[in-house]
């Protein structure tokens, strides 16, 4: 198709040399074959540039500064040159999305040449490191859904609340057609645009959809907080785990509220949550505890609680058709075990499940974007 | 309604405590009565506060750095306390959406505190300074459109492109009704996020058309960008006000799109377009030259250009319904001239035009969010 439409792009010379150049000039997606800007760039900006060994050259203006620290997890001190231009090469990067900051004199800063994205409770600076040959996430030439902001009041919370929803290619071609509703949470410090945005959600979803791998679905993206007054759920570490407040906007206001805007299949059959890191957390707990909802659970880098095992018996398998878990083989072993516990007691218990372990990824959305293509696909299909 | 909800609500104590408490301390809308984090803030961050008088508290850690200098248009140097803390309470501030930096040790950095939006060529921070009993942009109790994102792929520039589309509510409800559309371009620096996020263009129409003060309409926010191989529109001040790249990808590839993928009314008299500052020029320019794609043309503090008043003649009356500019009356003296000079040429030559002034704003977001609200209406109407 491409094909063809370069064919027709050529009866205008301009284009004709254009494209054609291009096409001769296209790589392999994904490989580096001369220092490149990275996608996640500001538009136009030409550092962060990833060199073919995906090692990455950052720049920042910064004259008077006294000392500039990359901080891409690992700490690279920049150097200055005779321009007040402060530059420096990381090591060769995994490919993925990694957030990263600037330090400025002891100020962590986000990079101004890089698009920035809510994560780590700040908008964060991050740089996308391609994958060859992998293009599951990336925009394709096929029927393209889109994601919608819906605002919608919440009494729980007395606030308005925007979550963010995919429909399929075809929602608006069937006008009578009722969809299934995967609900998919952020991680701890992201937010609602995290699987849009970071998530490249829609794109996965096109392409599975288009290829026959999923069936047409909604993904409904909520803030996985909810200030409820006296509830304690988003003040921190202290109940990190308790998820009472995101149960009840979820269970009270979110789910009718998506089932009277949206053509979804509204019962638990055709209903699914997951979510990544503490949104794993949430899919699990608000899952297990609302089985007259959901038929399917999830959880990317994040499950159920291994410390508590006898709230996960085998009679599980009785009340839901899918329990998945995953993890990244590349993660902190404190986050991997997190996982690998919680699977030694559901195999322990005897639960059937799913375990994913997506190779050479850490605690990040490369990782993610193929747990949502392995856990999407298992999704409704009886 | 919402009192009804709170009747509802106060089924349950822990919720009726808490609302009813809100309800009695609830001041007018946009009434600063204590100091108060500002809307812009990221999740739950206390600085920037907003006191009663308007001026406003900057906070950053910064223990290291030499110097902090906030720049709010005015710049005004931080001091540093003893815990590392740098603070600063600028002037009271003129209501409205002001973008602002950190200089850090003489680098330009957003504040870690705000949410950030894609203005002045980076991801830039921003205050949202109220304007009391002003609640046109703000969600109301009403029924809530959506603002999809849209994803196309361009021949013109051989490249994925994303434009934002606002569907008014009634849009799924009645799938056989057609709409018009309008165009609406972002400013120079911004990109298509800018009159969905900064503009609240959703909540502006959702009140328009729940009051029945315009009609239901689709809005359309494209990239006022295009690089188009070979063609110079993306380059800079040389060709600033060259919009052919623009004007190729709106009227060949985006319209179309639109037309093939929502239930729009496909005919110049149900198409308008309009934009702010850069984008007023690219509206008036694309909308001139395509009397057979538009019967409405606008520009927010942007429109046609006054160094060449034989383009305007007053036949224009004939092919348009509607030609609409407007200004800030407390924007810098160039750039209200820009307008103002324009609007005489208009009188000159017998133009039958609408020209708006926003008294009180400069060249910011509440100044155009006030004009989409003077334009709207205006639109479709016959």
């Amino acid at each position: 198709m491409k094909t063809r439409t370069i064919i027709i792009a050529a009866a205008s010379m301009l284009l004709a040399a254009a494209s054609c150049q291009q096409k001769e000039q296209k790589a392999p997606i994904g490989l580096i074959t001369e220092p490149t800007p990275a996608s996640t760039n500001v538009n136009g900006k030409e550092y962060p540039k990833i060199n073919p060994d995906l090692s990455v050259v950052f720049q920042v203006n910064a004259p008077e500064a006294e000392t500039v620290i990359l901080d891409l997890g690992k700490q690279y001190p920049m150097a200055k040159n005779a321009d007040g231009i402060w530059e420096v090469t990381s090591e060769p990067q995994v490919p993925g999305f990694h957030y990263y900051s600037l330090i400025v004199d002891g100020v962590k800063v986000a990079d101004p040449s890089s698009q920035l994205f809510y994560g780590t409770g700040m908008m964060c600076s991050a740089i996308e490191i391609p994958e060859v040959g992998v293009d599951f996430y990336l925009p394709q030439d096929v029927p393209h859904g889109e994601i919608r902001m819906q605002r919608y009041w919440s009494d729980l919370t007395q606030s308005w609340r925007t979550c963010y929803v995919y429909v399929p290619a075809e929602y608006d071609q069937n006008p009578s057609k009722r969809y299934p509703v995967l609900y998919i949470y952020h991680g701890g410090g992201e937010d609602e645009t995290g699987w849009a945005i970071q998530g490249k959600a829609d794109n996965i979803m096109d392409n599975l959809i288009a290829g026959k791998e999923a069936v047409p679905m909604l993904l409904v993206m909520d803030r996985g907080e909810a200030l409820v007054p006296n509830a304690r759920m988003a003040d921190g570490p202290r109940s990190m785990f308790n998820f009472s407040s995101v149960d009840m906007l979820a269970s009270q206001e979110l789910i009718p509220m998506i089932d009277s805007k949206y053509r979804t299949i509204a019962d638990r059959d055709h209903r699914a949550i997951t979510g990544l890191s503490m949104g794993g957390f949430i899919a699990w707990s608000v899952g297990l505890n609302h089985p007259e909802l959901f038929a399917y659970i999830g959880g990317f880098s994040g499950s159920g609680m291994a410390q508590n095992p006898d709230a996960y018996p085998a009679s599980l398998n009785d009340q839901y058709k899918l329990l998945f878990i995953s993890t990244g083989s590349d993660e902190s072993p404190q986050m991997h075990s997190t996982v690998t516990n919680f699977r030694d007691v559901l195999e322990k218990n005897g639960v059937k499940h799913i375990f994913y372990e997506s190779m050479g990824t850490g605690h990040e959305w490369l990782n993610w974007r193929r747990c949502l293509k392995e856990f999407a696909p298992m999704l409704f299909k009886d």
